[in-house]
């Protein structure tokens, strides 16, 4: 059996899936994948957001130790979100899901118009 | 945009997190993984989960194309169950996300004995 502090998993697959089952976390990973974020330009690239809900997700994935949260003793401070390494390591399994994500769309639904020429080019 | 019937995603990641994002679903995919399997099979594999749940989630991923039903036209009749070939490429990812798992727990949780000697056996 698994255990992440007091809650316990059968499998691996689920403690996986526990850090990014939610679209907002998945979508912080996704852009700290980029590079490293300030607070404002996650804000800005996760749209509809609201800045609270942002707060609590960062909160989460840095006690999960998924994220890092750097302050830099200047005015107005800044504060840098990057991923540690484990969480960098989520990298080639999101990629993968990307893929396959877009494959099974391409098969059992559509993608518009949009999409389709970011894809392409 | 990419949609599936009428569901609408932005990303295709949360496209693939939909197939998935359910244990027991999950779980299916996994035996299935492994090789083919009977109802029964199914049933007996995954612990807790009732007939009448099973078959709620096996009707779900034969609708989205991630699992064959086959019949049998035998006494009693044989039902079994496969991944399809969009299915099938699911393998590479769950593979990661279930060593991601591990090395997660083993840095920030805690794996019970029985599990540990599993691993390294």
């Amino acid at each position: 059996m698994y255990y992440i502090n007091d809650k316990e998993y059968t499998c691996p697959v689920s403690v996986t899936l526990d850090i990014f089952n939610d679209r907002w976390k998945l979508a912080v990973i996704w852009y700290l994948l980029e590079d490293d974020k300030r607070f404002k330009e996650l804000s800005e690239n996760i749209s509809q957001i609201s800045q609270k809900t942002l707060t609590i997700k960062l909160k989460e994935l840095e006690e999960k130790n998924i994220i890092n949260r750097e302050v830099y003793a200047q005015i107005p401070p800044k504060v840098v979100y990057s991923l540690t390494p484990i969480g960098e390591k989520l990298k080639p399994m999101l990629m993968d899901m990307y893929e396959w994500g877009k494959e099974y769309v391409s098969e059992n639904g559509k993608i518009t118009q949009d999409e389709t020429s970011k894809i392409s080019s």
